[in-house]
């Protein structure tokens, strides 16, 4: 079975683009997803890198050029007003799910980039976090006390390190094997890389 | 007549590879490129973006992408040991070519490309530049003369400042009317906004 790593934070609109394209990927090539979270922001701190959205001009020409791919792609963008969100309890607890329960990653990951890039949520409040996790059919207290656990926050930690260490700089990243792509924008890459 | 327009600095890959480009675009939209100079350095300088050679992974995963785009393209690209080139002098040349014999401007972009990032030229030594603008049929001391002319060096500071004032933030920028698109990597765009 090929599989393509996807390393991403929920953060991320760019990542979000990706994570709708996945299932298109995996139907074009035959290939499997295999979802990384990581920490964007722990990523940003070990190479120096930055977000666009920390220059006026290119953060403004960032987020319309994401319009501009999701009405290509044909899936719903909001710009969210809280942006950015901390996400670090967020992909704790993608750690944490796709460690214990596997069978409910795809849904956790559905809920939060939802509530982040079509809902417009607060995910910067924890009372907000809850209320999306309860809906989606998650117990939010049993879901912090998973990202809270320290094999969590470890297993998180080193897989941002893991990230870094093979040269990723941004998000979302792909792997075809040890080939790397940066980017939403990079789709195309990842298909022939498969094929 | 449909025109776009390309912002350029001959020290950007990227804006090598999209300069490689233009006939395609012009060929499938029936519209008219125009080439507008400006200096990179001074975008950085005006807005705060950075090159991203200043990221070490991030510099180095930049250069493997264009090399994918250059076998996309199939077109040569070499990554030039000299690389930073201050590019001052450069688009100062070619703001003054496009002035006063804008019938060579093509063959002084032609030269200049070529020699940065197909043979890998230190056009960081004015000897080189002199060497390659000679080879191409143009008389150094005369070249050297008009980009230093004042009123050369004050239109490629006007173009640089009309560009910020724009929004751009890097290299090569495409405009299509006031639509902006950053990056060889957006042609497909570009054309479509041509159509």
């Amino acid at each position: 079975m090929k599989t393509f790593e996807y390393w991403f934070d929920f953060g991320s609109p760019a990542s979000y683009l990706a994570w709708t394209q996945l299932p298109a990927i995996e139907a074009a090539t035959g290939a499997q997803a295999v979802p990384r979270p990581m920490l964007l922001g722990g990523v940003f701190q070990a190479t120096g890198n930055q977000s666009p959205a920390t220059i006026e001009s290119k953060g403004r020409y960032t987020f319309a050029d994401f319009d501009r791919f999701a009405r290509r792609y044909g899936v719903p963008l909001t710009r969210n007003p809280h942006f950015p969100i901390n996400t670090l309890l967020l992909m704790r607890g993608a750690t944490g799910v796709q460690r214990q329960q596997p069978e409910r990653f795809g849904d956790y990951c559905r809920a939060i980039y939802q509530a982040i890039w079509v809902d417009a949520r607060n995910l910067n409040d924890p009372a907000e976090v809850g209320a999306v996790l309860a809906v989606a059919g998650f117990d939010p207290q049993q879901l912090l006390a998973l990202a809270n656990e320290p094999a969590t926050k470890e297993a998180l930690k080193a897989a941002t390190e893991e990230a870094v260490r093979r040269g990723v700089f941004g998000a979302p990243t792909f792997f075809v094997g040890e080939q790397m792509f940066w980017g939403q924008d990079r789709i195309d890459f990842v298909k022939e890389a498969l094929q």
